[in-house]
């Protein structure tokens, strides 16, 4: 292995395309100029289709978690209750995120490698009659699944007067997301995941309702206040110094994505994420989750016999392949691989290929080439 | 399939190393200055061991031909005999360059695919007994042979004075030259292969009694006059504006080889030749050469039941990969892979699945991961 390889898949920050790389090495330019304002207006009009809105999507430079405060503190105030679906590590960022602003927070834990049950949603609204808000993770990258937004919003707005707020970071940009349509109140995602930038800027989209809430918060604010970032984009600009080379890349990266269309993005992460899931099969390694539930930019494996992170080590030390182990109580039970943003069917046949030599490295005994073939007839069955 | 994703298998150019696309674009230097005098400085030394020599290896800015065309006109003089081994179109091109300096060539040509015999090379140096040079491919790109360098110069020295000329252009900096050793009298290599970077630069190396030859040669030459560049090479210069950026990526590029140690860098080599080939045998795909022949960083594909051409563009659209075509009469019948340079053993594995689908695309029935699986025993057989 010569040592300059790298060959990320872990579930974000991903590998960036060339010309993304390019675009954010073109010279610097003036935050205030006439340049930005140009770069910002063109910007504006090329997200929405991504958040599937017509409202603004606001651009903020810090990376997701600040996205997440964001959506906390300007549509909820302290001593208002909320719901909020944990169903991995970032389900549980969100209630300690409330906690922190002592919002009152009911839990809905499910089980880490589950999608969260409109059913159960719904009985838990029933309960509890006045919250505020209801937060949920879309694709959630700590287990790898990919949670019914769409069916838990149409609950959301049948049972309650409750937001809706949804933590989109890894998924927004490979799967299809119609917030205006699902009646998605806030949608928040970063940069560093299925928009193929490094980390460091994030976007949020707010509606209507979900506006006349935060006009009215009284929360305290500053950098992370929704109105002075609505405000200052309506005339080409930003409240506080943006990240200005990340931006020259968000346009290079848009550019990419309208080149190849955005249903055809999708189409092609559903793929990665079935030839994924499919090589497993294949080679009986057994999922974190129900194919179901799986989503098409990240994959939880359970090694039923044989240690995850003795894999991760391996697939590093040989080829520069770095893959992602497990969070919080996962922490060495599984691994998770990314396909995700700037990867390709071809990338996803790569790394089956290097996991099947990396188990052999560590003494399981597995078909070598078995879970390529997997892959290989997912991609030709698909096409 | 993302637009931007480039997969360059053909054999050269290669891709380019991240941090050596770095170096590149540092800013510009001056060509006279004491940078470019400390640079030219560094890069002297370090040229050396890669072509297994003591002697000065030039530097000139020109793509690989011009190196060819250099070694004919400082070591050969109109109207002198020449031998030229030819085992492709590249030693095919020796003779077309010796002929237009009107240089007497005794063709010694070998069944392409196969490599040069030093038995008939005895022969044929015995039956012209006054040639002045003897030409040889190292690595026959048109054919992926890499033929017996060492036993030829052996049997050149034996049975006659003639200098022995090298185009390494395909392997030097991949595979073993041990120039002075094996009594190698001029060697000459491009920077867009085996040394990782864009096509511009080629090196030049010389003997003591090549040296000789081309002091006293009466050839007019200007621009590839050999005496001109070691001559400024001793004041760490060069007679004519050199290519800046190339000659930054050299040092880094030459820093990655040095991290990875060049006999590492052989055994890699070695490795990617004999994975690709034997997956072409489990398939039960025909090779050009026979496996003591192929080349450690080209392999020549000569499919019986299927088009070679409709599989490359089958490649090119499903997943933007390339793969090189035949030449001259070969031209349709087979195709080549390049396995060189900036290239991994994981890259090989990519290469071999997404091979694997294109046959089954074009309706050749394969059975699909058995030339992954292949390649993978013989990785970990390797280790």
């Amino acid at each position: 292995m010569q040592m300059e390889q790298q060959i990320l898949r872990i579930p974000g920050p991903t590998p960036i395309p060339p010309s993304v790389q390019r675009a954010m090495s073109q010279p610097m330019i003036g935050h205030r100029g006439q340049e930005m304002q140009a770069l910002l207006e063109a910007l504006k009009g090329k997200l929405k289709p991504i958040f599937g809105t017509k409202e603004e999507v606001l651009l903020f430079t810090s990376s997701g978690t600040a996205a997440l405060e964001t959506a906390v503190v300007n549509a909820v105030e302290p001593g208002e209750e909320v719901i909020v679906i944990v169903s991995g590590a970032f389900g549980d960022r969100f209630t300690k995120i409330c906690e922190e602003y002592h919002i009152l927070v009911h839990r809905y834990d499910v089980t880490w490698g589950e999608a969260a049950s409109p059913d159960q949603l719904q009985h838990l609204l029933q309960k509890h009659q006045d919250v505020k808000a209801v937060f949920a993770t879309f694709c959630e990258t700590s287990t790898g699944v990919l949670n019914p937004i769409k069916d838990l919003a149409s609950v959301v707005h049948q049972y309650s007067n409750a937001l809706f707020i949804v933590d989109g970071v890894s998924c927004i940009g490979a799967t299809e997301t119609q917030m205006d349509e699902w009646g998605l109140d806030i949608v928040v995602t970063g940069s560093q995941k299925a928009m193929m930038l490094p980390a460091g800027l994030a976007f949020v989209a707010a509606s209507k309702r979900a506006w006349e809430a935060i006009e009215h918060n009284q929360q305290p604010r500053f950098y992370l206040d929704m109105r002075k970032y609505r405000n200052k984009l309506e005339e080409n600009s930003s409240p506080f110094t943006p990240a200005v080379s990340l931006l020259l890349g968000l346009k290079q990266a848009i550019a990419l994505m309208e080149d190849e269309g955005l249903s055809t993005i999708y189409k092609r992460h559903q793929l990665m994420g079935e030839m994924t899931r499919n090589a497993f099969h294949a080679l009986n390694i057994p999922l974190l989750t129900k194919d179901t539930d799986g989503s098409p930019t990240v994959t939880a494996v359970r090694p039923a016999d044989f240690s995850a992170e003795a894999l991760r080590k391996v697939l590093r030390s040989e080829f520069g392949l770095t893959i992602a182990g497990g969070q919080q109580h996962l922490k060495g039970a599984i691994f998770r691989i990314g396909h995700m943003g700037y990867c390709n069917p071809a990338d996803v046949l790569q790394i089956i290929s290097l996991m099947e030599i990396g188990l052999r490295k560590i003494n399981k005994n597995i078909e070598l080439g078995k879970g390529v073939r997997a892959a290989q007839n997912v991609y030709l069955n698909n096409k």
